[in-house]
């Protein structure tokens, strides 16, 4: 048996089975995000009812598929799943992905003698097993999902995730801020497929360009440390280990079965690796965005540009914070762009024209692009990062030019952007009704489009960003040191 | 002149004027917001084309208006501000707030000499000015307001802020999760009326029972130390210094002109006070939620309950994190409950049942109910903090029940809180689309009406409660040293 070219199989197969396909239960929906997400391969429901479901005819077991199956994907009752992976192993399939739940992270002694006994099985047949209590894999490639409004497009970004619930999220999330995958799997208790299994082959992965990563805990340490010590020589890895604290540690063995170990030990490999460690699933969403559309900086001069001055007092605080730095504008650039603005404006009563920005008074698209343009010319800056609270903009005092201005101002930074290349980020906060969300949508689809990293808070915004920084500077340190 | 008794009229006047009132400016804003808000004293826009304005008569002057006026709100541009304010004092008005800006926080000169002309003005005169560069007043009692969405109902916060966007955001973000205001003061520049004068009124203010404020710098030091004294041995303060970065301070001189101060100042200053010190508006939102609606828990064990086994080990990491101690329960009760729920679902696969609690699979409020309450109502919890990630429960693999999960799980929280009155908080997070949106503010809105605060991520629900309790158990050592 060759593991490896199992392992293959997971993410390249050429025909699927499901067992315990009814309609409208879960296995129809692994069935459906099948259809949906266009996956090339021959489709098999399994139930011994037999009939039909989403128009394809269901078999009543694995042995009765008429040609060979390479992937199975398991939602029967727990009890009934050894029983599965033995007609499975007899008809030569090579992964099984168990969705159902019920073993080694369950308080019963029935559910971890079973996940023991799903091992014995494994080892004796040399059919690899996903899960148990996982969703499985999204290859948007080859159209393996599952969840039919996944992006249905490929990308660069690979995440692995011990939490079924949480990979939904996180890909939804992501790809609304126009994050791509290339592959994206669920891995749940990891009795065999582990995490460290996983970031090798996506290591080597050409498609695979940066790794995200959702774990609980490690099932051989000394073999984790090794690949990623291999990993993080190839790819930047953004981590979230769960349970880091006791508390969360004893969640982590009723969630995933899964020891979660010290957070000091994790700390310290972690910066030994170099992988950026973040905290929370919006934390690892913000590194997605950052790592797949960010460009990267020269440096840390920050210039921050945006609507309303207590916005840009805070934004020029979180920037500072986070460790950048805000240089004021030489005399005669200064001179020159407060000339420029009376072009489009009566006065400037009311903006701030030295780092931060606030030209929010400015009605016109031309005159938000002229300045803009000007603060991405400008050598002293590395990086540029607006900002816009959606709400503010409905607003009667500001006049009707400004409910426009979220959308002249995002037109002007992307035309800005396109012209100059300088390192730019948006941040779209303060959404505060179902129209300003729907706006922040139609904004962001914009950006994203045009290459740009949108974030929801100035906060965020600046942590990423340093992060980024981080890594790249850390990177760059072991260069310049030979290492 | 009885200065204070003039500071009387900004929260209850019995008449306002509004100079520079013309069809579609900011100045019909101003106009529209009292009509709109039910002020039940007079209004008068001024302008001197006349007219009608709103189905209100336009008096060309100050000095036409029949009657007395107590109130002005200037909208006219900065150059035509000293003669306006020599005609209030004329005609006896007391309090003038100055949205008009091009002050102190602008580049020119010229802006600086109008300012410190005015305050020669007031010092003459007696009149009162707020701003310039400011909002005015929000005071729902009397329906004097400055936005027409406001909440009409008076409450127990009072707010004060330097800058005008910021404190519409606030509001607004505020009332959605079911804040109510006593007086929200938006007053710019200060160059009268200042921080410290608000705060002192609010002190002793019976309608303000929490006092929350955005400042950029502060006149008066020595003052404003004495003023945050008396302050906070009557309420709590919740405060948002901006411009604590020295890059912040210069934005902040460009903003409101104002001297920012050194952050180890402001730190030492807070800290010895007693005062709440957020860094962001969001934060300062979920501290006046938190003030608002969570009654005070005896002490930090905490049982968190929600959807999703990845969310719940974060939830459980987030709180540990922040200091709160997650304990177990003991034998016999986890026993009871595990029983429990075999009423309700036939296996408890999947789910986590000892703190944190994951019951998302059982498909009936009956369920959720009988649950939550042995939660509620066992002594070894001193808070109960549920969660829901709302983007979430649109997913096809958990089935019908899934999606009414969010409306049974809440109303599961309000009965339980009703009846056991445990202290409370919820979390409704992972808002994607507009859908999502709709439903968190509908559910938040229940539980507003509820008596329970609501948060939209774990982590600044951990950290608010956190800061709630750090204040309480600060007070509480206090006291028992008998200081």
């Amino acid at each position: 048996m060759d593991k490896k070219k199992n392992l293959e199989s997971i993410f390249n197969p050429t025909s699927v089975a499901i067992a315990g396909v009814a309609p409208g239960n879960l296995g129809q929906a692994f069935l459906d995000s099948l259809l949906d997400s266009g996956f090339q391969g021959r489709v098999y429901p399994l139930n011994p009812k037999g009939g039909e479901v989403s128009g394809v005819k269901v078999y009543a077991n694995i042995k009765d598929v008429p040609e060979p199956v390479d992937y199975v994907i398991c939602c029967i009752p727990a009890p009934a799943v050894p029983q599965l992976i033995k007609d499975c192993a007899a008809k030569g399939v090579k992964v099984i992905s168990i969705y159902t739940a019920g073993f080694s992270e369950s308080d019963s002694r029935e559910g971890k003698q079973l996940e023991t006994e799903i091992i014995h099985l494994v080892k004796a047949s040399g059919i690899r097993i996903l899960g148990p209590n996982c969703l499985g894999v999204y290859h948007p490639e080859v159209g393996l999902s599952y969840a039919s409004d996944f992006p249905k497009e490929s990308g660069r970004v690979a995440l692995i995730c011990q939490s079924g619930g949480s990979i939904i999220y996180l890909i939804r999330a992501a790809a609304l801020r126009g994050v791509r995958f290339s592959k994206a799997v669920s891995y749940g208790n990891a009795c065999d497929i582990d995490e460290s299994e996983l970031l090798e082959y996506l290591t080597k992965d050409v498609e695979t360009k940066i790794i995200a990563a959702y774990i609980e805990g490690v099932k051989d340490g000394p073999r984790f440390h090794r690949v990623l010590k291999e990993l993080s020589a190839a790819k930047p890895l953004i981590i979230l280990k769960a349970g880091y604290t006791p508390a969360g540690a004893r969640a982590v063995a009723s969630h995933t079965g899964a020891l979660a170990g010290s957070n000091e030990v994790w700390d310290r490999l972690l910066q030994q690796a170099g992988a950026i460690r973040v905290y929370d699933l919006e934390e690892l969403v913000d590194m997605m965005v950052t790592f797949s559309y960010l460009s990267l900086p020269k440096g840390r001069r920050v210039a921050t540009c945006g609507g309303g001055g207590g916005f840009n007092v805070l934004a020029t605080d979180g920037y500072a914070e986070a460790g950048f730095i805000l240089p004021p504008l030489p005399q005669q650039l200064h001179k020159e762009i407060s000339q420029e603005i009376r072009n489009f404006v009566k006065t400037d009563a009311g903006m701030i024209l030295n780092n931060p920005f606030d030209i929010t008074n400015i009605a016109s698209g031309e005159g938000h692009y002229a300045i803009l343009k000007r603060l991405a010319d400008y050598k002293g800056f590395d990086l540029l990062v607006t900002h816009l609270s959606i709400n503010n903009s409905e607003w009667p005092y500001v006049g009707a030019s400004y409910n426009i201005w979220p959308d002249i101002f995002t037109d002007a930074t992307i035309k800005v952007h396109h012209e100059v290349g300088k390192p730019t980020a948006v941040v779209i906060h303060g959404i505060l009704s179902t129209r300003d969300l729907q706006r922040t949508l139609e904004l962001q689809q914009k950006c994203c489009e045009a290459g740009l990293p949108v974030y929801h808070s100035i906060t965020s915004a600046a942590k990423a960003i340093d992060r980024f920084l981080r890594y790249h500077e850390k990177l760059q340190a072991a260069a310049r040191e030979g290492c």
